[in-house]
């Protein structure tokens, strides 16, 4: 097991990163290759490398978060994010992990990983943990504004292997993220793709209202990828909102931070709410396994990002994604979408 | 001054309803008007309403939140829902708040009291206090699932009046809700809709991500009914969420009850995750002050819906609504379209 990590990406590069990527070696005891300037990626590792199976790929460009993102793709075949990518196109590496521009992730991986045939739109998956002990996979998180049904219900037969295979469900419960539960409640987009869920031969629970994310009721929602982005973004920013004023509040009140150091207390809510504590967003649909690691990402995210596409590796999802039959079903009420 | 108050409607109906009331007439000095049935309604407030000005309205009907909403308020005028709503356009009430069934709530307000002149589509707004010091209100939170560009710039000229006056600002920031901060970035329906607000002569600020909503970037955030519906129950459910965890939390780590009574620290965090704390959703563009509680509404929950009702009436919000000019702008680019 091999995971190339994008050394140069985020906001906390390079530092931040290969610390997580050291991390995630020792811990997980797999390969990591570093792509970026070698010079810096040598003096960091140099010390702490010893006993881990790490490898240097030097790669002179970076693609900044300044600049577009599906030219600098284009343009910089030698930045840190196409380099990595290539070693997983190349079948040198099993996954690819960025914190860099999602953009040019997004774009650098369709060009050199391809779509799966089938597949009229990849899209970004992440698994939520908000419920202790039923964490679901939000799809689409972004790469997708604008959606039409039949896109929503191939999120849900990559949904469905993703989480068949990586949290070992028989069947995973399926729900169509709406503003109302009954079926004809929702805008357009849902109300037309209720009926072809309904008839993809998933085990669609039908639709689910935001209240209840957290409430262990499904295993994939899907969604368009502006509302999946703004429900992933609402929960981060609410995260940092309350991290926020948990710390404003341990200043001021007395005897909080004895509590807050029990680490009992903090596993069961605050972890919840940290974005760092989450294992980065899954590009499904594409010929490799890339994990998108938030723009902030700092060591403990990076590290948990990297467990992301070790897990996705071992499961073998893009391969099991390949074998999903994407043919739109002839007729809606008898359409059975996976082989 | 005087609210009505459906003392019907909601989970806790009518004790809690009742109750909270009850505090409202006592702690703003207003008077309350109960819309329900009477023989209950004398038994509930026999005993607490001495000194306070509470008048009790029999309404012989009740409309379950089971039924169709639409159908229940045209077939029912005497339910505490159509019977209250009234009260508001008979001039006999200052505004009326209801915990039962939105729907209803919604129908009837839009039949009985009717849109305002120039309003293609009444709105639900919600005042949003996750930062302490930066309230901010969500508009459309679900009334419209389906948005075209000038129902938003409707929602912004509306959610300007309300905050300009409720929040007492002189020129309130309004952001699009949307999922990257660009011009150019979004789904096709916030794309569309940027320029027109850029030049509605408001004080549009832009774009605003999901993850800034309690950063105090904007004062009137606009969406999309389904959306909007959407971010408010994330939002809610991850209160309820951590709410409960924290229960969970007080019971098995040491010492955390002792913080937890602590007035102060609750008051910094987790009052702002407690939808009881909220003050309800306001229907603007309808030719009435109308309040819908959250149907789990308890006492604290429709004394601050009672306080919204209050602070729209004392500030004119439907008078100043009306003297907006919703026209259409000729042109996009030169158009100004509040008088």
């Amino acid at each position: 097991m091999n995971i190339v990590v994008d050394a140069m990406g985020g906001d906390f590069a390079p530092h931040e990163i290969v610390k997580g990527a050291l991390k995630a070696a020792q811990e997980y005891k797999i390969g990591i290759t570093l792509v970026g300037k070698k010079e810096i990626l040598h003096l960091l590792t140099a010390k702490h490398k010893k006993g881990l199976d790490i490898t240097i790929v030097d790669s002179p460009d970076v693609i900044g978060d300044e600049e577009n993102p599906i030219e600098a793709a284009a343009k910089k075949p030698n930045a840190s994010i196409p380099m990595g990518i290539r070693l997983v196109k190349d079948g040198k590496a099993d996954g690819f992990v960025s914190a860099g521009s999602t953009g040019a992730v997004f774009f650098s991986s369709y060009m050199i990983l391809g779509k799966i045939e089938g597949v009229d739109r990849p899209a970004i998956a992440t698994i939520i943990h908000l419920n202790p002990t039923s964490p679901f996979l939000l799809i689409d998180c972004g790469a997708n504004p604008n959606c039409k049904p039949k896109h929503l219900l191939q999120f849900a037969q990559m949904g469905n292997v993703y989480v068949r295979e990586v949290f070992s469900l028989k069947s995973p419960r399926i729900a169509l993220l709406n503003n109302g539960e009954e079926e004809k409640k929702g805008n357009q987009l849902s109300k037309d793709t209720y009926p072809i869920l309904k008839n993809s031969g998933l085990n669609f629970v039908g639709n689910l209202e935001a209240q209840f994310l957290s409430r262990g009721k499904a295993d994939v929602i899907v969604t368009d990828g502006f509302t999946g982005n703004v429900v992933l973004k609402t929960i981060e920013g609410l995260g940092d909102a309350f991290l926020y004023l948990r710390n404003i509040g341990q200043i001021f009140a007395r005897g909080e931070s004895n509590t807050d150091t029990n680490e009992e207390n903090r596993s069961s809510i605050w972890k919840r709410l940290d974005f760092q504590e989450a294992g980065g967003a899954s590009l499904v649909g594409l010929n490799g396994n890339v994990i998108i690691s938030h723009g902030r990402s700092q060591a403990k995210a990076i590290k948990n990002a990297i467990a992301t596409a070790k897990r996705a590796a071992e499961h073998n999802v893009v391969e099991l994604i390949k074998k999903v039959d994407f043919s739109e079903p002839a007729e809606a009420s008898t359409g059975n979408s996976e082989s």
